[in-house]
């Protein structure tokens, strides 16, 4: 089945303990695209400006990934800068220039209209809700947010959730948009907001999926060295929603596997800055790290 | 297999959005041992005050708790009092009064010398260091501390860490007494100190149980209402040691299976104040919240 992704295509400025990439390729579907191709065809629907350095992404056409939908239009390509504290927990942004973005209005190629799996990086709901009036009938919509709009664009992030089938986002903006401390009781208040299926990203916690009737958890594969967390969300969304749109099963025990696979395909992507990491992964690669987080939470009744 | 345990016993007032108690029953040896003797027999070193309801601790001697360790002195038992935040994971210590506390030097009745499975729990190094000098051959020690430890006593925490099987710290102090802000590299260091079996907890994300070839995972047990977190930690303990002492298994598929014992353990304590939910257990609850922290880790490759 093919995904369709519309986010943000970027150049990063970031700066970890464990060194700096100036103007590196990034942004949600970037990210998102370089981790869910290994699992399927992937629709990208961005923009950047004439600046961007387009033979850095070029790889992903062989991985299926296409780019119909990414406007190049005059000006600069959105740049994000941002420094990391010692154990990478927390960052501060040092600038974020819009440039181009600003004007973003994403446009749905006729021929991506059939993508089955919708996958909203986190833009401004405006935006997310005017793709899926272009899209006419997604078979799971899974969307990503920030803080930046739930206390920003409150009415607009609603209105789009009711049409969301699956809702990623981090124990912050759980805790904010629900206003409960508790992420139980978060992910109840989020249910009736309209997603039935809601993934709380914990960083180095790992991540929870969560329905009205189950609970899930893994943990973050345990990595010595983090290089760089930046895109981690955006790659553990390219593995979950690559996964399901590979299989096009959407059980419980599915959805299940997508996390693990989603998770693993984060652990690849924090052990090197930009999508670095994420360039030469083999299906046996990916098989592996998926068969280690089995060892890392299985116990014998 | 019997447990020997020494640690606090205490009065606790404590105040959490969901209400308060004023001097309850607290301290790690309490709520060890609360814990502990549901799976095997607790014998317990502590010190009290003339003032200390010991009837509120009677029905533990029916669950195979022996007090013949515990020193009864003129003066008053140990207070500490505590207010929690609104999401439960920071907490203001109001005071702490050590009382007969600060002159309690551990002595271990002889019919005690044979247990197995020794726990010593967060008191001074130096004191955790007398109670090995006691015991002649136990099978496992176990030990806990606190921060204060590892800054105002590190020669003396480390003194004693040489004679130690299981180490468990929370999160933050591995950071502390490693350096590392990356758990796996402070695991890494704080072997090289002795124990070769650690477990990090890590409140609200649950526990890691790290060996020098292996990791575990397990979350925390998802609650909607935790009522008051105080000795969740020692409870933990608990029910990790006491499921080792009653199957005397300290293979690596049981020390799991110890862990997710232990985390149940810590799930029931959470959901009252003190040691309350801890009275009335049943070997079936606790085995069904065991399956539970299986129904919540599980996913078919």
């Amino acid at each position: 089945m093919e995904i369709l992704v519309v986010g943000s295509v970027a150049l990063d400025s970031v700066e970890t303990p464990y060194g700096k990439v100036e103007e590196a390729v990034g942004g949600s579907a970037t990210f998102f695209s370089s981790s869910a191709s290994y699992f399927a065809p992937v629709n990208l629907v961005g923009v950047v400006g004439e600046d961007y350095p387009m033979h850095e992404i070029d790889f992903l056409k062989q991985r299926g990934v296409d780019f119909t939908g990414l406007q190049v239009v005059p000006g600069k390509t959105f740049r994000w800068a941002g420094i990391y504290d010692y154990n990478l927990n927390d960052r501060k942004t040092l600038y974020t220039h819009l440039n181009v973005f600003s004007d973003f209005k994403p446009v749905i190629p006729e021929k991506y209209k059939h993508s089955s799996y919708v996958f909203l990086g986190n833009i401004a709901p405006e935006l997310q809700y005017s793709v899926l009036e272009q899209v006419p009938a997604p078979r799971m919509v899974i969307l990503d947010t920030m803080n930046f709009w739930i206390s920003g664009s409150l009415e607009s992030l609603k209105k789009v959730l009711k049409r969301v089938d699956i809702f990623l986002l981090n124990d912050s903006e759980a805790r904010e948009l629900s206003g409960h401390g508790n992420l139980i009781k978060a992910a109840k208040s989020i249910f009736q907001m309209g997603p039935k299926t809601i993934i709380i990203k914990k960083g180095e916690h790992g991540a929870a999926l969560l329905t009205p009737d189950t609970t899930f958890f893994v943990p973050a594969y345990p990595i010595e060295d983090v290089y760089d967390p930046t895109g981690a969300g955006d790659t553990f969304a390219g593995g979950f929603v690559g996964y399901l749109a590979r299989t096009d099963d959407v059980s419980a025990d599915n959805l299940r596997r997508a996390v693990v696979y989603g998770s693993a395909m984060a652990s690849f992507s924090v052990e090197d800055f930009s999508i670095r990491a994420l360039k030469n992964l083999t299906p046996e690669r990916i098989r592996e790290r998926v068969q280690s987080f089995r060892d890392i939470t299985f116990f014998r009744d």
